[in-house]
């Protein structure tokens, strides 16, 4: 049969050392800013290989991280995967239960942990659950007063280690990375990426289309490791031939605006209220962002007043994207189109506020409640199916979850939304957050924007709860702004909705709380709400 | 087992039509300039993949063409792989011998044939050589006078059809295209590129090191569309939802020129005669060349004076590359690296006149006759071997060139090289035509490169011939300009060798010839050359 060499990472890597031996990599770690070249990198990268080869690690192995943004997990990145292991970054701000069933259900045998986390892994470590962990590994020099046993630091785990290793050729079935789901929507679900989802999605971000990365770039992931891969960045910098840049420990607003200051970050990329921090940061604050050209948002919507806000203020290009840990995880980006720059600016803050145009690469359909494609015209909207090589076709372990996700390849992403003439997608709503009122939608998000809108409100999250009449009514959850006259601003709300909305799109009820409850990846976690107020009582 | 769907170009198509409707792709031919967009292209390309249904084919079964650049050529390119069957270009420059060779060798069923090729695929028609071929398709909307039968044409055979078609899953592994190579070195071997081949390639010219296609240009490949795919741009430039520009049958510089100027052709690319002929052109003639940006030149050596006057004359930037057939082709790309922008220019030409970097996904060797890898100083040269997800790892029903040419999934390129400090590597000569001469190597193409740069020669080639005492010692076949005293440039020559490289360097012998035989990509043919002059006489 025809064919050619599989894909795998381990071109990347060799490119990037061979060519690209002097350009750096910078890392904020607890020990201060250090740097490195890639030539060293590769060489630590080969260490790394070999401590997990004398470890007895080795193929189909999972090796998971607990980790920050710094070099030493880069180093992980490729190192895990690339001699044969499968690298499973963890969320260190999940719950202590949710640590658990991910440990124990992707049964790591190696833990990496950041000497900030140890404390933490350290409560959430269950006897049970962590019985296949033969190992801690702490991310220093130093290994910190701590019951994880046994356990060592990186350094001391690399130290007489060869940096020369001898790259296996491995197929690109072969499992290189996981990453759990947010559990936004229920219980976290493991997406297993192969060699060749990693490298499909790494020469997909590469070009205009996707991240638009290029050698002279310096791409800061402020998204978390652990949030699929940083969106792949590390791998798609190192691709690329182009220097790095992480923030390393839960990074301030004044981290990052002095990282993008000396360093020369021309790309960085997080979720929205990242973004928001360091605009307000920035009001405040002296500091030169000339260098940065891009900031790409995702993980939730970008509001278009940060889009607004950084053009023209800051000269900023906001490159608002969508993706799903089962994507691995980059779908849409929202890059005008050749001749769209002539458009009225508010026009071009609309088109850059949607989703954006799926990357090459992959394909889509919309579909309604009857399996019906809907048009592209901006206002009919439908469940969103996605498909292409860096797109998962099944959970790891979740037999039911498969039923429910996916068909003949698709994966049916849970997301509604429009489709503008131009291809253009925008998400208007979660599936299971869409209330059906007497058959019709209503989109609990657009609700959201409304209602954040009003000065009085400080948060607010808008979820359908069971009518015995109408299916589902919309219920409003609101954080008011400090001092704010609750009765007047309830009254308010409902007016702000029925003017822009249709009548019945208005909440049954307006209900005043001290903080919407958010998932470990900092979106609104509507399961607590419905949980809390599942009676009906509050719609009769 | 984890995955997700397979590696096909249909998404690139369905991402084109839908995102990019109003996209243009124009197209020079017999009945003169025609446009239509990729909402029309995609109606077209449907209808096509139903007519070839509807004449039985599908499955793995091969279609030739014998066409030039088109739209009608570019329609296949599309409909023939997406409907399941193999789409295997044929060379129409190719001696008669090696078109029913290729034609027999590869079982077409059916052959699309231009008007202007009829007469010629006539003449290289046999009865057994033609055994599997069904039907002729001539691309065009009537049928010239022909013995080709049974015969239709294009129009025709498209015109019932309907415009929408259900494209099938295909696996990633289903041969998709098919080229033979060019045949310098000895018989064409068949190269079969499977989808998954054809989506890395298209996905790896798309970025900075690739071709850095972006939808916004316009690009125009001259390198006809039987040269390995016209180096993939059909595909990458669907990719990237840029506009197409075929330009025809046997187009002139004139022709070029306009086609530049009227559509705003943004990058163009082609073997160097090509680009030679455009500049003698514009020496003449005025042409706006202000939307051109770049010119990709590979397939020989782009000379550096080319690369100096195109861009101190016209502001256009050359992007050397070189490729195989085995590879789909593109291999390297010489675009500086960030910062080499203010090494003085003719640095800046030298580096653009090597071949280039190594694209990311792929992987390098370079080999001595010991098979040990070769340092990268610029100096020592080696046999380069490459792999890749674009790679071919065999000949179609070769076994004595699959022995030869591959080791380990490694192709042995034939190539030798030099590569330098920064990775830049140089293509010195074929291995087949270096020169071994008591052991130590001569490089051909340096020979040629100097002898050509004497006024009074119009072509060279130097050839070893073998030498009882020395294995081998450097004829050159000289083309003299017309007026050329043949004596007095004869000992010009060895002087001029003798004065830049060791003595024993020096041709034994030089002899005037008319014209330096090519083959049917315009090749120098040393083989003939060899033929002729095989015995020893001339260096004795
Ligand atoms: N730019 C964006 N705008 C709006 N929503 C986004 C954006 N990017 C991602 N999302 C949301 O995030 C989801 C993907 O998030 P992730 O894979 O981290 O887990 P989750 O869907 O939140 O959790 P779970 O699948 O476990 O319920 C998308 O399906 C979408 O709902
Ligand atoms: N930019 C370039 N500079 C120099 N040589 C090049 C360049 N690009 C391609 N080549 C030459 O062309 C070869 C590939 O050509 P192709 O695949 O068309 O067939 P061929 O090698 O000429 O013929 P055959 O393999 O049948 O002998 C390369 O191996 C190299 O020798
Ligand atoms: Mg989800
Ligand atoms: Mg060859």
């Amino acid at each position: 049969m025809p064919g050619a060499t599989d894909q795998t990472l381990r071109p990347f890597l060799w490119r990037a050392q061979k060519m690209f031996p002097d350009r750096e990599v910078v890392s904020r770690t607890h020990e201060g800013v250090q740097r490195y070249t890639y030539a060293e990198y590769g060489d630590r990268v080969a260490q790394l290989a070999n401590a997990l080869s004398a470890a007895g690690l080795g193929d189909g192995d999972r090796v998971g991280t607990f980790c920050w943004n710094h070099h030493r997990h880069f180093e992980t990145y490729f190192g895990v995967p690339s001699m044969g292991a499968q690298l499973h970054t963890i969320n260190p701000l999940l719950p202590d239960h949710h640590v658990q069933y991910i440990v124990e259900n992707a049964a790591d045998r190696l833990l990496f942990v950041d000497p900030s986390l140890v404390e933490k892994l350290d409560e959430a470590y269950d006897e049970e659950a962590f019985a296949s962990v033969e190992q801690f590994v702490v991310m220093g020099e130093e290994v910190p007063d701590t019951d994880l046993s046994p356990v060592t630091d990186y350094e001391s785990f690399l130290a007489d280690e060869d940096a020369a290793y001898d790259w296996p050729d491995l197929s690109e079935d072969q499992p290189a990375g996981m990453c759990y789901t947010s559990g936004t929507t229920g219980k976290p679900k493991g997406v297993e990426y192969t060699q060749q989802m990693l490298w499909a999605h790494t020469m997909a971000s590469l070009p205009e289309a996707g991240l638009d990365l290029r050698s002279s770039d310096v791409v800061m992931p402020v998204v978390p490791m652990f949030h699929v891969n940083a969106w792949g960045m590390p791998f798609s910098t190192t691709a690329a031939g182009a220097k790095h840049v992480y923030p390393g420990p839960s990074p301030t607003p004044a981290d990052l605006a002095s990282l993008i200051e000396e360093e020369g970050v021309t790309l960085t990329a997080g979720v929205p209220t990242v973004w928001l921090g360091l605009l307000d940061y920035l009001e405040e604050n002296d500091a030169d962002m000339s260098s940065l050209e891009t900031i790409v948002i995702g993980g939730s919507a970008a509001p278009q007043s940060v889009i607004r806000r950084f053009d023209e203020e800051y000269d900023v290009d906001v490159l608002h994207a969508w993706g799903m840990t089962e994507m691995s995880p980059i779908g849409t980006v929202a890059r005008l189109k050749p001749g769209m720059e002539s458009l009225p600016k508010d026009q071009q803050y609309d088109k850059q506020a949607k989703q954006g145009l799926l990357i090459p690469g992959l394909e889509m359909r919309v579909v309604d409640d009857d399996g019906e494609e809907v048009p592209w015209n901006g206002e009919d909207f439908g469940e969103l199916w996605v498909r292409g090589p860096w797109v998962t076709t099944e959970y790891f372990e979740r037999p039911e979850a498969n039923q429910e996700d996916f068909e003949d390849n698709w994966l049916k992403t849970g997301d509604v939304v429009t489709v503008d003439e131009e291809g253009y997608v925008k998400i208007v709503d979660r599936a299971k957050d869409v209330i059906k009122s007497g058959g019709e939608w209503i989109s609990s998000v657009e609700l959201e924007n409304t209602l954040m809108a009003n000065d009085g409100v400080a948060e607010a999250t808008v979820v359908g709860v069971p009518h015995e009449r109408w299916q589902e009514r919309p219920v409003a959850f609101v954080v008011p702004a400090a001092g704010t006259d609750e009765d007047a601003l309830k009254a308010e709300l409902v007016e702000m909705v029925k003017a822009e909305f249709p009548k019945w799109w208005a909440p049954d009820e307006v209900v005043f709380i001290e903080e919407v409850p958010k998932t470990a990846t900092g979106k609104f976690d509507k399961k607590v709400l419905r949980d809390q107020y599942d009676d009906q009582s509050l719609v009769e």
